[in-house]
């Protein structure tokens, strides 16, 4: 049973540890991969951000946050990223927290959520977008440098709330 | 003869009466319209933006900044914002800023430019856009609320370099 609440500042840990795995990776966020954890940890906890946790009894499994993707006369639409730890993939913790933030994006008022480069060789992530009601809007050719493949594709993906 | 240089912080004045009734029409960029003249200047003339000025006679008839488009693995994408007066209109300072500056992102090393939101009703600017090698590469619907026609659609548009 995953339980999603605020994070704190004594979350920090936590979510560093969450976080900096897939930070320096570099295969699936658009971040400097070398950046130090209080950077990273500044860049998810940022003021502009609503940072969430997701627990499976009591252990930080996952993080995300959620705010708006532009603004002025883009400020309606939502922007997200999530992160979920490398042990509990598969527990539903991704989409669980995309659960949580479409309806945290609505009670905020925001009529869209929009995430800007879903790099296309994370499938699994693609797909379970696609199954929270995502549509790819459009393909930005070769805009992701991948440690491994080199330049791929990513996705903008794009729903109404 | 559109010449363009580099902005100095002398400039501020010259490219605040470029910018700032663009940003208060609040029609064509993603920007709080009534954020200050201080505030508008510190985004135009962020340390991460190159920002270049268009003179016509000596006179500032447009500004331009280039800046990466994501971090990390998205770090050679460009993107760039462009603001012509409205005294000029029609006399090819847009262009001009335009092609400057894809030759500003290839010199820099750039592989390709990404514009995150073209707003559909600025017909003029789509139309350049294209003509100067840009393809729509997506469309965000509804994720511009303008201040007349409402929540219109926006272009993802891009090329590479």
């Amino acid at each position: 049973m995953i339980e999603i609440r605020r994070a704190t500042t004594a979350d920090a840990p936590g979510i560093a540890a969450i976080i900096m795995p897939t930070i320096r990776a570099g295969e699936t966020y658009a971040i400097n991969r070398y950046m130090s954890e209080v950077d990273a940890l500044v860049y998810w906890l940022a003021p502009e951000k609503d940072t969430f946790v997701a627990l499976d009894d009591g252990v930080i499994v996952g993080t995300y946050f959620l705010k708006a993707n532009q603004s002025g006369g883009g400020s309606h639409v939502a922007n997200c990223g999530y992160m979920t730890s490398a042990n509990a993939v598969g527990k539903g913790v991704a989409r669980a927290m995309c659960q949580h933030s479409l309806e945290h994006a609505r009670a905020r008022g925001f009529r869209a959520m929009q995430f800007n480069l879903v790099v296309s060789t994370n499938e699994r992530a693609v797909k379970l977008w696609q199954a929270m009601g995502f549509k790819i809007v459009g393909t930005l050719p070769g805009a992701f440098s991948h440690p491994t493949y080199g330049d791929v594709d990513a996705y903008v993906m794009f729903q109404r709330l």
